[in-house]
């Protein structure tokens, strides 16, 4: 790889990747659509001025584990206890019935297949990706409402941070049943023994990092132990347990997320990776992508895509709010709250086209989904809403509300 | 490149980097000499478990423009344009005895060449390497001795940042004189043409970025432009000026070091330098370090470059700041106060390295030097002042003040 190479290559992957967010930004989409649709004009759909190379998807890489261990991070642990059965409830609604959807409607468009051959897991793949809410998107749309913090906000945001959760679990199954080596008894076993250890190494490293944390707050050591943890857990997740990397790094998050420098750990990720790393990780994804090589089948293939990832969402959801005692709009507000997909469902897919259960033909599909539940999402929040009395709760405060500079 | 390993090799590096970094820290000495010696103990020196690699080269490449463009963004117009001539005066001394001492100690050890041969260029280069005291290492010495805005204090740091600028200078001129298609009028032609265009360029950049920082201070446009910027020059440097791509990121530090942001876009800079680039690019110098394969010839001549590095930069800038009014003891403080190499010297090394000028055998004689270097400035310069009469001078403030906390 020529170092000069790599010098122009990240130069106009930043300059563009943030010049094409702001854009995005101001036509009230997230700013990770701008950075991908920044891939797709640099790569060869359309310009071809940049090509995949190793070097970039290291970075990319490292982007994807940077943005995991921050999800984890960000995870708020006493809330999730506190909103407890209704929101794991819904999350799980809201986890099953896209994965299905996404599952039959990958049959239905090449043939229904039987369990354990490729073509199911490439079906079953599709639903995967359905399943994870953007919890980032999601708080942006109800906070711009002002209903972030009310009784539906609360539950929405709740659910959307479980069915991470969930949707990491579905991922590291779906992947590992996969494998040729692999039967069911013994990927279970894999996956349990992952999360014991996890949490036995857990309760010590975070002890630990507790103890260093309140001895040397807001020091340098404290992130840069966290990072080397995330990415430790990265590689012994898939090195030692065949577990998704990213498993790990989210993991990894989540045990330091009671921690009292989180917040102060995420913010420093939070600059390694909008900088750099995750501008290249958004990027590779519309690199990956060629427009040019799209059919006709693939294109009606995303708009099944995208309406079966909206709608499965609000029947998941708003059922299963209706079954824990929400009722008339607030239910149809908790599934459109749910609607939103982004960065977890680009680093799923991109997990896919790793190990080979993705095609990167799909990625055109995901994209779409992320664009138009992003966009419908806070209207039709906004609608629903303006049917109610006017309220004047205006709640603001939460985890993300120090990421809007952009 | 396996991406497992990627994620191996950094926890490996970030870990064990900060580690000695903090141990270097506490036995007084620079952290980054405690990352080199990490690099020393992970590479074929001992352990052997790291092998320099594509990515991880890639990642140091990016580390030294992030260090560049960090040392441009710090330097204090201002303050130069004050002290001006005097430590003008002083820095070209103490860049020029060096740089003759190197080379004549080069020769001594490896027999006379004369001009244009590729022994004399390597003897050159030693010289180079010397040129460049830390700016770093004398503020932090300074500073812990409450001498850093006295008279003497400014001088030495004024002469410390402009030895840079004539360093880099210096180092562009000696590979631009090297390149078998070049001759001297070319390659004062070439280093000129790149001086006007970053000037002319740099002007209207300056323009654009103070208009944009005026409109949206502190937001995430501001550093990542700064590095894309960065990242540009340093490209058309190399490609089209064939000028070392440093010079390059140096430069557009230095072009945005008058924005009213440029300690903002330098602290980012920072946590991405400390996360990751910067520790990667540091223990990459001990990795390619092979402490085994020295013999009696490279320690003797190591001893010699450590005496030649620190007594040069006394006689040197001792005898100019006496020309220049300085009198009895103040001489020997600046002098001593000059003495400290650090990063700077390793980048040039690691630059000699890339285009065939430095063996990296002689990365043990610059380890030495920075070690010894640091450790002897602070000590000599208290014993110097502890002879004055006691002063209570306890300036403190300074650019770099808040880059203590690791």
């Amino acid at each position: 790889m020529d170092k000069l190479m790599i010098l122009k290559n990240l130069a106009i992957i930043i300059i563009c990747a943030k010049s094409l967010a702001l854009l995005s930004r101001r036509l009230k989409a997230p700013q990770v659509v701008g950075e991908i649709i920044a891939g797709l004009i640099l790569g060869p759909s359309l310009l071809g001025w940049i090509k995949p190379n190793d070097f970039l998807s290291g970075i990319a890489e490292i982007g994807v584990i940077l943005l995991m261990f921050s999800a984890g991070l960000e995870t708020d642990l006493n809330q999730l206890k506190k909103t407890g059965v209704k929101a794991t409830l819904i999350a799980c609604a809201g986890v099953f019935v896209p994965l299905i959807g996404g599952t039959i409607l990958y049959m239905c468009f090449y043939g229904f297949s039987s369990f354990g051959t490729d073509e199911f897991f490439h079906a079953l793949f599709i639903g995967t990706i359905l399943t994870a809410t953007s919890v980032s998107i999601t708080v942006q749309a109800l906070k711009e409402l002002g209903k972030l913090t009310d009784e539906v906000g609360t539950t929405i945001l709740s659910a959307a941070i479980i069915d991470d959760v969930i949707g990491i679990l579905v991922l590291t199954l779906v992947i590992s049943f996969r494998e040729p080596s692999s039967n069911i008894g013994d990927v279970i076993l894999r996956t349990v023994g992952f999360f014991i250890l996890a949490f036995i190494v857990g309760i010590i490293l975070y002890k630990i990092m507790k103890w260093l944390d309140n001895k040397y707050p807001h020091t340098q050591r404290i992130p840069i132990i966290g990072l080397a943890l995330a990415l430790a857990l990265s590689y012994i997740a898939e090195k030692y347990f065949g577990i998704a990397d990213i498993t790990g790094a989210y993991v990894a998050g989540i045990i330091l997320s009671s921690l009292k420098d989180s917040k102060y750990i995420d913010s420093k990720m939070d600059v390694n990776s909008y900088m750099i790393f995750g501008p290249v990780f958004f990027v590779s994804i519309g690199l990956q992508t060629d427009m040019k090589a799209l059919d006709m089948t693939i294109l009606l293939f995303s708009l099944g895509f995208v309406l079966v990832g909206l709608i499965t969402k609000i029947i998941g959801c708003g059922l299963m709010s209706r079954l824990c005692g929400y009722k008339g709009l607030e239910t149809l507000k908790i599934g459109v709250g749910m609607m939103t997909r982004g960065e977890v469902a680009l680093i799923v897919s991109k997990k896919g086209l790793e190990v080979g259960m993705l095609d990167s033909k799909y990625f055109t599909s995901v994209i779409l989904l992320i664009i138009s539940s992003s966009i419908l999402t806070p209207i039709i929040l906004k609608l629903l809403y303006s049917k109610d009395e006017s309220s004047s709760n205006q709640g603001s405060s939460d985890k993300n509300s120090d990421k809007i500079k952009a």
